[in-house]
């Protein structure tokens, strides 16, 4: 894997402190159950200790960021949802009428909604993070969707709102988001930074049809030969992103420099963690990925990552749907470490005694 | 599928009634998202409102009950822990201190503990439903496990102890269970009720090794032969079952009789709905298959049902855990039907508007 220079001012992620894995092995493995036998949880509950650098790992405010933005390849007929979808579903997560609101209440997690660059104007609403980068990207079909700078700025604005929360004590988070034809940008990004041809990066999102899907490839295809020298991490980004991916990618850098469990949601989250791993891979050991979706190419991003999702539920909604519904997982991996008694404490028989 | 006759006074399960599903489906459809984006949590709320005769379904104080009871083929060696493990575990349950009581208090879901047959002596301890049909079963190596009266009256046992819970409004259910040596019947039962090899239905259970796991073979092989009459579904239950199974396996039957979602845990709970379902089928159509085990043999008996788990964790702990973590899911199931905006309610537009 080449790793290219991560741009001066973003957060650096530290490699996982490994200092407390035997230890932590050690709880799990004493508690009254057979060794191995809660699986998953197990290497949850693992992997929360080692982030927190704590015995006693907890989920604390866990919170999700969704992300919404425009995208001028909307224009190229990529969606059958017209742009003016992006502001109206934000004015429905603002109201709380979306599924991410009705799934983030029942778990019990906060939720914010951060406009990082709509096309359509929003009427006021309380609850906004108003921090448009621009009125929505330009058509990468013609051109960049963002400049550089465009780009960077949506990084360091991505990683501000993480530091806000880990302010205020959050220390797991999910990133959801929000923009007509995001897919498209999504699959562009993937097939660049993958190496994975286009083809096998495009779905049909929200509901294209054969037609529509044949559109998109040609689409698509078209604007990654167009811009066949943006290579470098930065420039893929810059070049088929958007301002609602590039927040992501920021925050995911800044969530791992916090230390914070990070729950990877669907097809378009997982493509922005594909830019900040190419800045810094070890942004990795901080993710719990945590679904598959039904989306094509998903499951070949997930591959890129060696990942397991922890669901697979047929799911394609994006909005971090897929990331809050493991909320309650790791609950229960850290229910499991700190509440459980051993072997010892419960006078249980341990095997072959 | 041969239909066996249902002992008379069993409960009496009604196919699912499918009188709302074009209206359920309707609301499902016109929530504010991509139709069918929410995957089997659109699947779980149609069944919920089915089940429950509701457009408005609703999770009402979920409950795990877990029956234990030992087994006389534990004699035979076929598991690595010592059989007082069974009374062991159950004083560890009362304590609050085993996996499905930390699993059950961070779900926000009831614990029922009941001692359907143990052989131990129990300490006597606040909270346990202590009804115990004898001091655990025969060695079916030998002789039948149980009789026929025993194995019903195990059955009505757990049926009881359903219906409590419905008188107490809960409309969610799922049954675990504590015995060992118990995935050596429920191979039994697997084998004889689908027709499956037992070699393909034996497994490691908490953890045999390579001889272990040869040995425990060969001893069930041996029963299997020794008692090749037992065919009809009581004679099975009564000859391979544990009272925990029987129990479960009435239980089953009294939840879909009271129009509760059933969630189904993993190797034991899913042979003792093999029991169920060979009296009445119909009770398939109020389960929801919560988790698939890695206990060998479970995806084969999945199959059967014509299953998809919710959850695939590499767990094989039993006592419901698998189970348990499915009522988030269901909770999230529900929420998105009854709070969602539709797309005329939240002015967002319809695709191809």
């Amino acid at each position: 894997m080449t790793r290219f220079p991560c741009p001066a001012g973003l957060p650096a992620v530290a490699p996982l402190d490994q200092s407390l894995r035997a230890e932590l092995q050690q709880i799990i493995d004493t508690r009254t159950k057979p060794p191995g036998s809660l699986g998953r949880l197990e290497t949850l509950a693992r992997q929360m200790g080692l982030i927190q650098r704590s015995t006693r790992p907890s989920v604390q405010r866990p919170v999700m960021i969704v992300f919404a933005g425009d995208h001028g390849i909307a224009a190229e007929g990529v969606s059958p949802y017209p742009q003016a979808v992006t502001a109206q579903m934000v004015a429905n997560f603002l109201a709380g009428g979306a599924a991410i609101n009705a799934l983030s209440r029942v778990s019990d997690v906060a939720l914010e909604v951060v406009n990082a660059g709509i096309a359509t104007p929003l009427p006021s609403a309380e609850g906004l993070v108003d921090i448009p980068v621009a009125s929505g990207t330009r058509n990468f079909a013609h051109e960049p969707a963002m400049t550089h700078d465009e780009a960077l700025a949506a990084m360091h604005a991505g990683a501000a709102r993480v530091r806000h929360h880990a302010a205020l004590g959050s220390n797991v988070i999910g990133f959801g988001e929000m923009g007509i034809a995001n897919t498209s940008a999504a699959a562009c990004l993937m097939s660049r930074l993958c190496g994975v041809p286009i083809d096998e990066c495009v779905g049909r999102g929200t509901g294209l049809d054969n037609a529509g899907l044949a559109r998109k490839r040609n689409v698509l295809a078209s604007a990654l030969e167009r811009h066949a020298d943006a290579r470098a991490p930065l420039d893929v980004l810059a070049t088929f992103g958007g301002f609602e991916i590039a927040m992501m990618a920021g925050a995911y850098l800044a969530a791992a420099e916090a230390r914070m469990t990070i729950l990877v949601d669907g097809f378009i989250a997982t493509a922005a963690l594909l830019v900040a791993d190419a800045f810094q891979p070890e942004v990795r050991e901080y993710c719990v990925f945590a679904h598959a979706s039904n989306e094509a190419g998903h499951r070949r991003m997930l591959d890129y990552f060696g990942a397991q999702p922890l669901l697979s539920l047929d799911m394609r909604l994006g909005e971090g749907t897929g990331a809050v519904l493991a909320v309650p997982l790791l609950r229960a991996a850290v229910a499991f470490v700190n509440e459980m008694a051993s072997f010892d404490s419960a006078g249980v028989a341990d095997r072959d005694a």
